[in-house]
């Protein structure tokens, strides 16, 4: 097989890469190592920045957001029983839209069948190779058997345990890497939401999120110790615990149903550079991952897919290949910006249990600052709804 | 000897609280342990935030300031070559006042004798009695002999070291702290400022101030670690290490002395809680130390005397305590998030020798948010210049 981009990865970074170029007249062929219903079972986060939003709507695959999704003009931080909604609209502008991943993934799929686009399902990559020279040769098995794909370039959206990052040599990577000492809980239940705002929520006993996929459709995570173990956590127990870490009204309302989905995540920090090594191009988790607080990970992973296909746009459209050679600079940029702001919303609102009084004092004075500073709350809403790109 | 209120402490904190009692009609009688040159003598912060300016106004105490001071309308950061001023006047609407401490406590102690207040020297408090009760016995020793002075109310302006927060029952305060890995190596120079505005820089070698007291007269610093000794830093090794970690063209065109003074701080942040017990209310030092980064201490004593000044006032003038029982709480609203600045600038700009390389990559991020956004500098700004009263 030959094609121009080999895309390596199915999820949503390797679909919406794959329809952008495809409209932009470049060719290129994914190989998704999952079956489809695999990929679609994911659950994964549900708010969109602005950006994200645009770039799925110049994709061609907004409608069904633009119909179904909700554009949310503001988040809730609670600290106990203080609350304190940040109006993101008024201080930005700007709002997010709640319509999940798996939505997300989904309609591009359905853009990619529909364009007749090229996905390889259950297509496991066995080695790439020829990124340092001068045409990218992509070894997978499919269907049983051993097959090549050959290309200019290759483009890693394969996640962070996918071969794309390993294929760039050790001596040529470095990787910066922050665990957290804690996990989060998810439930997903068919449930209306606790409230009509997603409610970030600092406790005692630690963090939780009340957040929501549709209107009848909930999700609510507790921070967790990584001991913690699934079969301890009985529906009834994470209601309970939920209830204690939010605000008492919010607790007294909440609608709670049998889970259809229950799982622990770990949460980490992880950026590895560069983003481009010769002809491999990496985008989304396959080069960072960010904890979820915040829900930039998708919208990470969207902001390098447009800088990539407009590089590509202008390499094979323009002749120029400035914007393949700025690619890991940019990318890496606002990486860095969003990392930053997901790891300070992290450390604010979580209890972390190796730390000391002062620094406790320092995680309610920030959300203290935020009450009282409108220049604060500012800074916060722009980064939530996402850094300009 | 017998009076209103009873100040411990003669330094600019106390100094000023009695200065600020005496024009509303209230005796007080400040004890301080050490002489008036030994007082005179101690280096301190040169940077008085807006709210301190118009203290020291109210308190007639600001003619020479106004004379002699520098309105600083900007600050720079900078990141090995890479420089950002920030604006904080086009950002606040304010600016910094730069004028010793060392200026301020001489024109305090001018306005008391002026004013013909009471400042015992060489008085060293023994015991502070009947806080819980109904007045205050403060023992101590003066010329040889050992004396009494009775108050209604005794106010603990006696820095980190002194007896008045130690006053208060183990039982019933609590101490948040967090000591840094490092301190500050000064050196003060009759020499004119290295650049028009203060710099504070990041270095991998670790952080640099270039600071002033006046246009003749430069204060600058370097971070060391903890086991450094003075003997170990003729000037010349200071010079150099300072010219390393500063901008090129700053470092170039330097203009070095013979110190007149140079020494290695520690830093710290420390609260203790709360600020009012019975009859004793702490202001300044001995309640709370942030870092010297940012300059906030002797401000921070100022905010603490404004709220002070004013509890007594409405006391002894309108009879309401409420003032005084609010005082706590108020003053500690305002040391939390100056705390939090203060412990954020240290964090970002210094060099952590346990951190690893995430850390330091999201210590440049916050450089790089900076740099990419006015909210991001506007928030610095209100919080540089001076958060409201």
């Amino acid at each position: 097989m030959k094609t121009q981009v080999a895309i390596i990865g199915g999820g949503p970074a390797g679909l919406l890469l794959s329809q952008l170029l495809d409209l932009h007249g470049i060719e290129s062929v994914v190989l998704e190592r999952r079956s489809r219903d695999y990929v679609l079972s994911r659950i994964r986060a549900g708010v969109l920045e602005q950006g994200t939003v645009d770039l799925l709507r110049a994709a061609d695959v907004g409608a069904r957001m633009d119909r179904q999704g909700e554009i949310h003009d503001g988040v809730e931080i609670s600290w106990h029983d203080e609350r304190l909604n940040i109006d993101i609209k008024d201080l930005t502008g700007r709002g997010v839209m709640v319509y999940g991943q798996t939505e997300v993934t989904q309609d591009l799929y359905n853009a990619r069948d529909e364009r007749g686009g090229t996905v390889l399902h259950e297509a496991e990559v066995t080695a790439i190779e020829g990124i340092e020279g001068d045409g990218v040769t992509v070894h997978f098995t499919h269907e049983g058997e051993a097959k090549t794909l050959t290309a200019d370039f290759v483009a890693g959206c394969d996640g962070f345990h996918g071969p794309s990052r390993k294929a760039i040599p050790e001596s040529h990577r470095q990787e910066f890497e922050r665990a957290y000492p804690f996990g989060w809980l998810g439930l997903l239940s068919e449930t209306p939401p606790a409230a009509p705002e997603l409610i970030y929520a600092a406790h005692d006993r630690g963090f939780a999120l009340c957040s929501m996929r549709s209107p009848t459709l909930s999700r609510y995570y507790v921070q967790v110790s990584l001991s913690e173990k699934l079969e301890d956590w009985p529906a009834e127990r994470f209601w309970d615990e939920l209830r204690t870490r939010i605000p008492a009204d919010v607790a007294e309302t909440l609608v709670t149903g049998e889970p259809l989905e229950m799982s622990i995540a770990p949460l980490r920090s992880f950026v590895s550079e560069p983003m481009r090594h010769g002809r491999l191009f990496l985008a989304g988790d396959s080069a960072h991952i960010v904890p979820p607080t915040g829900a930039k990970g998708l919208n990470l992973a969207a902001s390098d897919v447009y800088y990539l296909h407009r590089a590509f746009d202008r390499f094979y459209n323009h002749g120029t290949s400035e914007g393949l050679d700025a690619y890991s600079e940019t990318a890496l940029s606002r990486v860095w910006k969003c990392e930053r702001f997901s790891w300070w919303m992290t450390s604010m609102l979580h209890d972390f249990p190796e730390t000391g009084a002062f620094e406790r004092r320092m995680q309610r004075a920030e959300f203290e600052y935020l009450q009282m500073s409108e220049t604060a709350r500012k800074s916060f809403a722009e980064n939530y709804v996402g850094l300009p790109y």
